[in-house]
C-alpha cells in the first residue's frame, strides 16, 4: 500500500481515502515507458503532505452525498493533487531542481524535454480524472479558469522578478494565482462533490482561499528562517531567483534604501550579502510583522470554519488547518 | 481581419471559418501581460496551415447541424488548433528554437521560465474552448486520451533518440501519436460536432489517421530533400538530434552497416557528415522508398474520401486532401 506523509497516521479516516487518490492516480500515470513511469511514481509516493485533496475530502465530509459517489469523490480529489504535481514537474525544469521530497526530478533523471511533456501528460491525467468524476461541464469549465489563474500567477511572479518596486498587492495577486486558487478550487470542489448546500460551496471556497494565502506566506516566511537542514531545501532561495516576497516587501516598504544596494546585486548577492539581507529584515521586524499578516488569513479562515454548521467533520477541519498554520515553524 | 495562409484563399468558405477560429483563439488569450499576449498572439497570426480546424470544419460541413450549433463548432475546431499551438510553444523549449513561422518564440522572447507555464495556459484554453463548445464529457474525456497519445508520441521519439535499431513500427507508432493523433480526433470531432451519422464519424477518424500519418511522412521526408530557404528552418535537423525518421530508417533496414559508423558520431555530424549521409540515403533509394509509403496513406486516406456520400463539401476534402499530401515537394 502506498504510504502517506506521516501527519495523516492521526486521521486514519482521510488517509484511507488519500491512499485510494494515490492509488489512483498510479494507475492513471501507467505508461508504455517504464523508466518514466519509475519517476513519476516516486513523486507520486513521495509523501507529500497532500493537502489539496485532503481538504478536498475534508469539505465533501460536510455534505450528505451518498456512498454511491464515492468513486467520484476520490477522482475528483485525486484530480488537485495531479494539477499540482503538473505544476511541480514543471517548476523544476525552470529552477533546474536535482531533487523534489529527496528524489530526482524528472527533469534531472530524463532531461528538460521529457519533464516538459510528463508535467503535460499530467495534465491530461488531471482532466481525464475529472471527466470521470463528473458529468458537469460546468466543473470542467470552472478547473480551465483555475488552472488558469494558477499559471498566471506563476507567470506574474516571473516577470515581477528582480522588481524592486512590487508592492504588497502584486505579491498578493500572484499567490492568491498560483497557490490559493488551488486551495481554493479543492475546497469548493470538495462541498460540491460532498452535495453540501450553495452557500456552505461558496463559503468553502472562501476558506480555501484564506488557508492557500496564509500557506504561501508562512512558506515564504520559511525561506527565510529555516536552515536548510530543517526545510530539506535550499533556503533564501526565493530572493537569490528575485522573487521578492512578504517580509521583504515589508522591509522594502520600510526602509528601501537599507535594501537597495543589496538586491541591486541581483543574481550575484553572495552568502555573506544574503546574512546582511536577513539581519535587516529581522533589524525592521519583517518576519514577525509577515507572521502578523499571515495570522490574519489564519484566522479568517478558522473563523469561517467555525460559522459551519456543528458536526464532527468541522472539529477536524478546524483542528487540522490550526495545526498546519499555527505549528511552530 | 486576421489573414490566413494564403492556400485558404481559394476556399473563402473555409477561410471565413477559419479567420472565426482563430478571432476566437485571441479572445481567449487575453491576459494582463501584455507583452506575452503579443508573443502568442503573434504565433496565433503567423499563418500556419491551420490543417487540424481546416479538416474539423470540413468533416463538419458533411453532416445536418444546423446553425444553432455554428458557435460550438467553431469553439471545438479553435481548441484542435489550440491544442497544436501549447506543443509548438513547448517544442521550441525542447529545440532551443529562436524563430518560428518568422517571430521569436515565446521562449526565446521571455525565457523558457515564461514558456513553460504559456504553453500550459494554451491547454487551459484548449479545454476551456472545448467546454464552451460541448455538455458532453465523453467529448473531453476523448480529448484527454487523445493528448495524452500526443505527448505519448513525442516521449517516445525522445527516448528513441540516437537508437540506431529503431524499426518501422516503432517510429509508426511514434508519429501516429505525435501527429496523426490530433488529425484523426479533428476529423472525428468534425464530422461529431456536424452530426454525422455514427459510421460516417468513425470513418472520418480513419481518415484523419492515415492523413495524419502520410503528412508526417512528407514532412519527415523534407528534412532530407529541401533547402533551408525552401522550408523555411534548418533542414537535416532530425538526424543532428538524434531523431531517425522514415528515410534513414528504410536506410539502416537496408544496409546497416553503412550508415553506422556516421551514426554513431551522435551530435558531432559535421556537414560533410550529413552530405555523405544524404548521399547514402539516395543511393538507397531511400526518399523514393519513403515517397512510396507515405503515398500508400495517402492513397488510403483517398480512397476513403470517395467512400463518403456524394456531396459537394466531399469534393472540396478530396480536393484539398489530395493538393496537401502530392504537392511537388
Amino acid at each position: 500500500m502506498v504510504k502517506t506523509h506521516p501527519m495523516w497516521d492521526d486521521y486514519p479516516n482521510i488517509q484511507a481515502h488519500l491512499v485510494a487518490c494515490l492509488e489512483l492516480i498510479i494507475e492513471k500515470t501507467t505508461i508504455e515507458n517504464k523508466d518514466i513511469e519509475k519517476t513519476v511514481t516516486a513523486l507520486i509516493e513521495s509523501q507529500g503532505k497532500l493537502l489539496r485533496p485532503a481538504y478536498f475530502l475534508l469539505f465533501s465530509q460536510l455534505g450528505n452525498a451518498q456512498k454511491a459517489a464515492y468513486d467520484n469523490i476520490i477522482a475528483a480529489a485525486a484530480s488537485t493533487e495531479v494539477l499540482h504535481l503538473a505544476t511541480l514537474i514543471h517548476d523544476d525544469i525552470i529552477d533546474e531542481a536535482a531533487l523534489r521530497r529527496g528524489n530526482e526530478t524528472v527533469h534531472s533523471k530524463h532531461g528538460q524535454d521529457v519533464a516538459v511533456y510528463t508535467g503535460d501528460l499530467m495534465i491530461s491525467v488531471y482532466f481525464e480524472l475529472l471527466a470521470d468524476a463528473t458529468d458537469s461541464v460546468e466543473i470542467i469549465q470552472l478547473n480551465t479558469q483555475s488552472m488558469k489563474q494558477v499559471l498566471l500567477g506563476e507567470i506574474n511572479q516571473m516577470t515581477n522578478a528582480y522588481d524592486t518596486a512590487i508592492t504588497f498587492d502584486t505579491y498578493l495577486n500572484s499567490i492568491k494565482g498560483k497557490t490559493a486558487q488551488l486551495f481554493e478550487l479543492s475546497c469548493y470542489e470538495g462541498a460540491y462533490f460532498g452535495q453540501c448546500k450553495p452557500e456552505v460551496i461558496e463559503q468553502s471556497g472562501v476558506i480555501g482561499q484564506n488557508i492557500g494565502i496564509a500557506f504561501q506566506m508562512l512558506d515564504d516566511i520559511l525561506d527565510y528562517t529555516q536552515t536548510p537542514e530543517n526545510l530539506s531545501k535550499p533556503v533564501l532561495n526565493d530572493v537569490k531567483q528575485g522573487i521578492y516576497t512578504l517580509p521583504l516587501i515589508l522591509g522594502l516598504e520600510a526602509d528601501k534604501d537599507a535594501f537597495l544596494p543589496l538586491l541591486e546585486k541581483g543574481e550575484q548577492l553572495s552568502d555573506s550579502d544574503l546574512a546582511d539581507l536577513v539581519a535587516l529584515l529581522h533589524e525592521h521586524d519583517c518576519i514577525e510583522r509577515a507572521h502578523g499578516i499571515a495570522r490574519e488569513y489564519i484566522d479568517k479562515a478558522l473563523a469561517l470554519i467555525e460559522q459551519l454548521l456543528d458536526q464532527p467533520e468541522k472539529e477536524v477541519l478546524y483542528t487540522l488547518t490550526k495545526t498546519l498554520l499555527t505549528k511552530d515553524y
